[in-house]
């Protein structure tokens, strides 16, 4: 089997990854990539790096195309507007949706932290796309919300702790880190290297993160209980990696915590619980892995978690094709088994 | 008045900033510069930037020489040696320290984590250096313990909180991150630029780092309780700056805390707390200056602390030279007024 | 004496570097910043970095206020822009313009590289502010064009040479980098952290840059024949610094070169003319300075020359207060006395 | 077919480069790894980001072992180390050595620039392994000598302008920059992050580095003329990534030396000749790309070429698997098909 993949909104960071990752997979073909900005050029115009590699003109939006050529499309549109085009899409061609517009199921909650939500028929049929913790449902979904950056790489660690009760649910503090891909490539002074190389620095301090609402939803979810977290971004002046240290109270030990993890992603490959060390983002650069490591301070009864992932990969668009890869009942390895980039 | 200036160790990180803080410092000539691998090299050959600027021979650690030539001595020699050399001063050359030998009062806490303290005479002498808190005692004193870079990060913000009683003392969370000059000039894989570079990681993660007990001693006496905090710290792909992230239970507004952090400041000219936004590492780079914000997240009744300084400046040499400022009655600005390097 | 300076288009790179070193300058205060977008402004809500230490309102550009407020202003403004409104300032005033729109003295040339040029006798007037060549001319000059950053870095060592015909002055090759806030404040993917960052590129192949005729005007100049050079730019995913390889044709000696550099900057603190080896863009960092090293290979006859800058000090705001010294009659080093920050 | 392959010194950068793109090779199997300072220890431990991927026991080296397990071997020892070890594998075993030891034909020349060379009949037998140009005799040999890094970049586009003689063989001007990671893995000021992190700078300027006898050696073949070139690295603070700017003197239009590349290169598939942009060494980062650009600067006749390769890729590992594939008969781009990692 080859699978056509399309991909709406191709020309930003998450849709040159799918690109890259794509390019390798053996069981996918790019068969339509559109741009609402660039549309009619070349897309190694815009993205210089696919000269040479993959050189396809870019198209405007186009359902006809789309369900003619495409068993399946990434949509790396904005949110508010990744919506609006995907409701167009035949409901044959199964959608993977790397917006937010899909990830929050009750529409108040969405319209209190992005916008109106104009598609709540759509939002009853998402899934939640968080690959080790919904295969199930996302083997058989047809709209898959593909989670954020932070959620991934909180949500991991902390959804088999919650759902076995090793840990106590209120006063989760999440201290979160990330590169500069992450706030996308749009220009702003917030990613002029002059202004944010050889600089760190926290953003959106207070209860202000769109990536809130989010967590709370499976949190709460996982530990059957209404969950209010403190969570601040902070920005690193690399391209790609995230690390999120996670602070937490338990009565339960170390190797407690430590077997609860391992037990529970026993056979997910992409997730990695280390025994002895810690991980650095640069473990994870360009591949799809979360490394989770954690450790209890005795004296105050507080576990620390550390986990990394790459934002762009398993933080989007890597991910997103271990979700295509479980949706269409691939190998959920497939295109997906490169090891980092190192040094 | 010129004060005669010497420096123990002077080839380090901590040593350079010295010599580059003091070259135009209006009140203080550097008379002597001792190292223990490089002595009878010329300086500017060990720090290269030196050359044209200051070309002095090192020598090696002479008693009688500091005496005669010798105002005040500050020791940039590792923790464990630097008590050792300054025992051999005359005690009518006054010194301030940068490393950890005489932070800690408690000469079996020190032995806990660091090592024997064989000097504890001296010990009962020093005063902890930080600058803002214990003007007077700086003023008077013969030993200066200058406080590491973390513990001034955190300290400053914390303790006029915790005098004033406006904040609960337990429960304290501080995730702090560092530029990778805190670890020296010494060589490993974690300061060679292809394996930090480009990364982010957090390290001695639990109960580990060293600058703990000094903090809990400066807060448990602010708090008038014995404190324990976890404190995990992180490392910054870039040379200078230090941001802290600190989490703490209040039941005070944030106003109040900002007003008790502005009136605790009113006099000192490197503290800033910030009425509206929050900084970066870059805003205080090369400077002595403490910037301070703060929110408060209501549900959860938290308060976030971001507070950054230059990690070489006002957490080591910046704050050693405005502690001379305060020992010999020099303007307290003197030789420490320049504005970041921007962009 | 104090001088009253004020800085048109003061929320720029150069502006900001300006306002930087001006903060310590003994001689002389800001009186008047304008800027055409952000006026009415407080400075330090748009470079961050100045709150709490230089707070003033950004106003209009306004000549009655210039002529009764400043003793000499700094133009920051655009080429093409700058020269509209330094004809409106009095010629009482004396100006600084850090555009090019005075240091092409040909107007066809400048209409060939830049745009039209509509002061011709201003033009006439301008005097090439390369302080260590120029400086009789800057003290008496009323306006001053202030270099280019690669033309300062590559005139400063071939003109000694070209004068004293020690070297062939046709077949210069000069192959300069620079770090990124030589492309200024303004967004683009060029600045964009993600796509600068871990990489290095060449821009402007060919006979393309702007600064090719301003360094062939001034070679031309020192060499008493019409020069061509070729000249390839190179971008450094840096903030601040510059380095020039300049491959030239002799049939002297490196000795007969150096000592020749040597003797024409003898008066000069800010050229340091290395012996042994050679210099990197940080042993310059955020100081006037420039530093020279050379050296011949025999067997191609060819010397290599390594010059280094901080472009945006001595390769701009720099060089601009160095000429305002020189105007007034200040010691050329106030203002411009620091080290470098390192690390 | 799966090839066995073995890796002496497996733990610096050049043997995690192998294993990386090893790890993903469709016919080629690692079954060997030597280290001889961790031998007996899990490669990562000593190589942390393979933690869960490979974690094989490094062995001593053994020639037996080899002969027994070994289709063939690449050697990442140093130069003056690897021809011993070589000399002691069976010549059953085909072997590719990353080191300087076979590049150099004359013996003489080595010992000049390197050490006394202790096998003279190796010598002979090796083939220089830069993949495009020799592909025949690569196809048959036993000894790979691999080729450097910055032979790499200044090779692929001289030798077919220089067969064609389409340039003055004269007068070659090499300006070369390199990330850090051409340094090693090992420790020295040099690759400390706060000493070249922000920074750049010449090294080895003058007749001075290895390379040159390696690039004189091959370019004097093309020309079939003795040729002197002039070459000047630099160090880029990045982590991979080769830029070489090439000046030559030329008759022929830009048109015409495109063409002579395009031509050389139709059936290569890593080397890539731009017609209308220049390449940034983030464009081939992590592949073994070799992308050219030129242009030609009609009133000096001279032609500027621009090459970027990843140091660590074509310059190293990259372009061994790339002569393994060769000599056993493997699809040239097999393991070698990814996009570079972006941004």
């Amino acid at each position: 089997m080859t699978l056509s993949v399309g991909i709406l909104g191709a020309t930003g960071y998450t849709g040159a990854e799918l690109i890259r990752l794509l390019y390798r997979h053996p069981e996918a073909t790019i068969t339509y990539c559109s741009s609402r900005q660039y549309n009619g050029k070349k897309i190694s115009d815009i993205l210089e790096f696919l000269k040479g590699h993959y050189d396809a003109v870019l198209e405007e939006f186009n359902a006809a195309s789309i369900k003619n050529r495409c068993d399946v499309i990434f949509s790396c549109l904005p949110h508010g507007v990744s919506m609006g085009y995907i409701s167009r899409i035949s409901p044959d061609v199964r959608v993977i949706d790397l917006s937010a517009d899909f990830r929050i199921k009750d529409p108040s909650t969405y319209r209190l932290w992005y916008t109106e939500h104009g598609h709540h028929d759509l939002l009853k049929e998402a899934v939640y796309g968080l690959s080790e913790v919904y295969r199930d449902e996302i083997r058989d979904g047809r709209i898959i919300a593909n989670p954020g950056c932070y959620p991934t790489s909180v949500l991991l660690p902390l959804i088999p702790l919650l759902e076995s009760k090793l840990m106590d649910p209120y006063g989760i503090i999440v201290d979160s880190k990330s590169g500069v891909s992450g706030a996308g490539r749009g220009l702003s002074l917030k990613t002029h290297i002059c202004e944010t190389g050889e600089s760190f620095s926290a953003y959106k301090v207070g209860r202000a993160h769109r990536h809130i609402p989010e967590m709370e939803q499976e949190l709460s979810r996982a530990a059957t209980k209404d969950i209010s977290i403190d969570f601040i971004p902070h920005l690193i002046p690399i391209t790609r990696g995230m690390l999120s240290t996670i602070y937490l109270r338990t009565t339960h030990t170390e190797n407690e915590l430590r077997e609860c993890l391992k037990t529970y992603y026993e056979n997910s490959p992409f997730i990695h619980v280390m025994d002895d060390s810690f991980p650095s983002t640069k473990d994870v650069r360009g591949t799809n892995r979360c490394l989770i490591a954690l450790t209890k301070i005795e004296p105050t009864g507080r576990a620390v978690i550390v986990s990394v992932i790459d934002n762009l990969t398993k933080g989007a668009s890597g991910q997103a094709i271990q979700n295509m890869n479980i949706m269409f009942g691939i190998d959920e390895i497939s295109g997906l088994d490169s090891i980092p980039l190192f040094p």
